[in-house]
């Protein structure tokens, strides 16, 4: 297990100008552990209180396009934001560099560049890393997050999902195959650009399925899960925009392999979880609201006419990326798991 | 059939305070076959520009605590906007003083008193006149509310529920056990009364399941489709809350007897629903928005990983409630079912 | 005064892609004596029920490219939702056409070419005809427009200072420079074009002044408060974004000339405005839910510390543009003037 | 100065069912040199993770009604989150006990018992004591604070004024009696109480002025900007309802006594809180987002048309209130003024 640098790990952030990367800026900011010696963008050069004027006076960073030479001058460790396609296209030379990389996008999470290319409609750019990279979901995959130098960090809906099923599918106590997921999200999962469809008055006051049956983090959440299990997993995925800035709640209808009570169930995540600071087991249903703005998830359980049904909140910008993203980063560096989240 | 009304119908409003009331009085003020003649309230006795803001100027009537005798002296007909349990007790008198009733609460939408019992907990006051009662969603049954005196208006989430499984029920299409819907209500559903859980701060940027295998529209669910097969229904129904005034979006997973497209469904949809004005089968996933306001029911059908997936929308207030109360007026008066409601 | 025609008015639409341009068709499809012929986009030729998918069903006309000459064949009446500078280039076109108008943008508000060339910040394409249209404001202008064949609508924090101010400043109540409209206004107000700063995650949960001394509303709400006065009006206008799809609070400071009681003012208020159905005085503060969704204005006043405060909420798409066009098309072809707005 | 303390401060919660009692547990959770030992309510006495569903597993407390006695054998410090009235009974009580308060309620901010019969319509309990407790806003008051045993944590809407207004009134840049206040909040300003007017559909998509000429925070204001200047203060404050969960931004427009540039002005501002960490000028327009969550407060000036603009924005839960009370507290026992609080 790494020891805790002495001195302030130097982090830069890469793809600064959206959503998750200013959480993980107020995060960081947070950290006692971390200097944050640079924050890129490709499009704006400006300083960052101007980008994001909540940060106005609190980082005093201009925004600027690095190279990888110029990026492992500064900083020890990247956290990347970019987009996928376009991440793994710089990660080998960030590696080389010597920079360990806690990466946002898509780009390392799937095994195999055939999945990749099926739902990512691209050529992955670095395909014989696949299968190699360690997928960031600290509760699950924690011992060999500790020694990697780069984590693919877990997607909000996949981290909900997963967090919600591994330990029902671990203990073989729901078929695989018959797993319907109805998640709802709210809007900054979709990002900052500016689309017509994410305008203030279209999201304001709806509420509208989206991407019915061909959602992306469908393969990521049935190969996860599939590790625990020697069956292929099949869910249906139906994500929602919820006219709310953030959090994710889902409810996930699973048919038991054998007769089972809420109060079993109940037991059964608590003990899965004992160990892990973030993720609470709660006898109520949960809200977002109760999970919004911290890396917590609360997840109950219910059984309803013989199906156990999960149901699971967390607040996307923060567990389901940076905050999980700075866990993973505390657990690369030695650092207490907490750090920084609290 | 009947005809139209020479002159306006009286219409008097029991339990004038609430959000339905209001969006009930808002179209009977643009129906010009109806006077409003008198709005009730047990507890208030004010202008009812006071109680609500927005009929400033626009009906000059004070609510009233008005008994049934009183009633039968100014109006034809009531919408009775009052809670289950009370309603029951007062709808025999109603009648019997010659009154034509639209009546909003559960109390004569199930068919038998012990069911009703197990549910609402408590004894039903007019057990005798339960399964007598025609149930007011016009789409599905039509004839028979148009020779009625008393019509059981249907619950939001049923509407919602009932038009999206009608189709597939009756044409035997889907299995009749196993069939989840999962439903995201604007807080409106929840009424006027001052709860803390319903504070703005409380519902404000949070989303949750409530109601958990527990909700009161299950059984109307299960028994109104029920109707169109000879299996008994079972649903798994999980209601949530959004934060947003107005609205219901329903998903609904159901399991198919036989390989179907989408195409397929879509047209079967269409056909099925193709006399009715109000019923509008799309191809895009509607949102909430899309029916907010307005007494259309929007609906749309994908098939994913060998289920059906009917997805549903319209305004819980409106087509939910008010408006469709006022589509089963109008086919009691022989108006067009349309008046008042474009 | 005309007479309203026989037949239906074949009304056109300019630029239907818009949120005023969606108010306006639901405005219309309510109102017995218009058919709606044509609605344009240059940029979308959708069926409409795409562009807006609540008026799938509703409405089953495609957006079209058309010139004043296919619009003249089409139609008898346009409502042209068109941005400035544009507008006023093809009006001439369209009144040679034989067309009557109510326009929508800024081009013909404003009495001369320089004030609208210093706020608008190019010249105008069509400046003779300024200072020779009546503006469009029905509770003020009434008598003109109904014999109009070209209508300059108000601006939406137009109308709502307008009618706030107009009856103190022609009962010569207050100083006409010492006047502060802090005016909240949903995010409607601005468009419907995809722009970061209108994003779901930039608005919600957030509210902030802008435009702050240099909103292009400033010389209309001036000069048409002018008219009812020898001396000219300075008025500090802020506009602020308020996270809410619609609705317009103005709170208006003013200096009295001499001591007035709010009896009188709101006296005074309900004198001025006692012929005109949809402004409405009211004792209470008005919030903008009292008027949203319809063509209704609520004014009160308060006096606070030897200052006059007059409160005002209106709808802005609706009493602040489409309703507000609606009722100037009442009057321009003699039809009731609440017709379609009730 | 004091020096910070060896060992963490034990620290009660007074009045803990509330929002503003909620931030400060989260606050307070973050600093190091803290533990929270009890939290009391006269209501509840359930674990606090059933009252605030998001301290679930974070605070492990019960909710306890507790007198002066057992306070002072548990904490040596309370926040106190009582309503007033009730505050100014048991203050006398705790100091006696040997515990040092912040005081959230408005019983120790006006300096005579006149005016607090006046503006809160009861006798003070404690009238001896007003006009010699420190008022707690860090930015003016810091030297006094740091030796207090009791600090009056100021108003949310009062802090926001007084920030804007106290450089302006000190260096006699403006007319002390022609100020206008015109202020807007998100709706936790008012509470966590059951009351109609709060619920989500009463206050969702609305805004509305409220207390006009007659809000609490008038004299507030007034006494404390008063200190600054030999003239009496007067000032207009109108507040306002906000559809969303946080933040107040306030507009105010004061009158210069002699010509001023708004380059001058930010100049002003800028060095009067040079060595305050937590107010921050800015440039830009701010919105209330930009400070939301944080203990940041956002200030910019404007000149229009004769008049100053001061245009500023906090976030009312914690530099209004509970963000706010733990700097004070910090100042209080030597802690560094920005712990917890980054």
């Amino acid at each position: 297990m790494p020891q805790p640098p002495s001195k302030p790990v130097h982090v830069a952030i890469l793809g600064g100008t959206g959503y998750t990367a200013l959480e993980l800026i107020k995060i960081l900011l947070r950290h006692s552990g971390v200097t944050i010696t640079a924050v890129t963008s490709r499009t704006e050069q400006k300083p960052i209180g101007q980008v994001h004027q909540s940060l106005a006076s609190r980082l005093e960073l201009k925004l600027e396009d690095l190279g990888p030479k110029q990026l492992a001058e500064r900083a020890d460790c990247v956290f990347s934001c970019l987009p996928h396609g376009v991440t793994a296209e710089i990660v080998p030379e960030l590696l080389a560099a010597g920079l360990k990389i806690v990466d946002f996008s898509a780009d390392y999470r799937l095994d195999d560049a055939a999945t990749y290319q099926e739902w990512y409609d691209h050529k992955h750019p670095d395909p014989t890393r696949l299968g190699k990279v360690v997928y960031g979901l600290p509760e699950l995959f924690g011992p060999q997050i500790r020694g990697a130098n780069l984590v693919a960090n877990n997607g909000c809906y996949t981290a909900t999902a997963i967090l919600s099923l591994a330990p029902l599918v671990k203990a073989k106590l729901i078929e695989p195959q018959d797993i319907i997921i109805d998640a709802k999200s709210g809007v900054s999962g979709a990002g900052r650009s500016a689309k017509q469809n994410l305008l203030y008055c279209e999201c304001n006051e709806s509420l509208s399925a989206y991407g019915v049956g061909k959602h992306r983090h469908t393969p990521e959440i049935e190969q996860i899960i599939g590790r625990f299990t020697g069956t292929p997993i099949e869910v249906i995925f139906t994500p929602h925009l919820v006219p709310m800035d953030r959090g994710i709640l889902a409810t996930i209808y699973s048919k038991p392999t054998r007769a089972v009570t809420q109060t079993e169930l109940l037991a059964h995540f608590r003990e899965f979880y004992q160990p892990h600071p973030f993720v609470t087991i709660v006898d109520h249903l949960p809200a977002t609201k109760d999970t919004s703005g911290t890396n917590f998830c609360h997840i109950t359980a219910r059984v309803v006419r013989g199906r156990i049904l999960t149901i699971t909140s967390l607040d996307n910008l923060i567990k389901g990326a940076s905050g999980g993203a700075v866990q993973n980063f505390n657990l690369m560096y030695g650092f207490p798991e907490t750090m920084g989240l609290l």
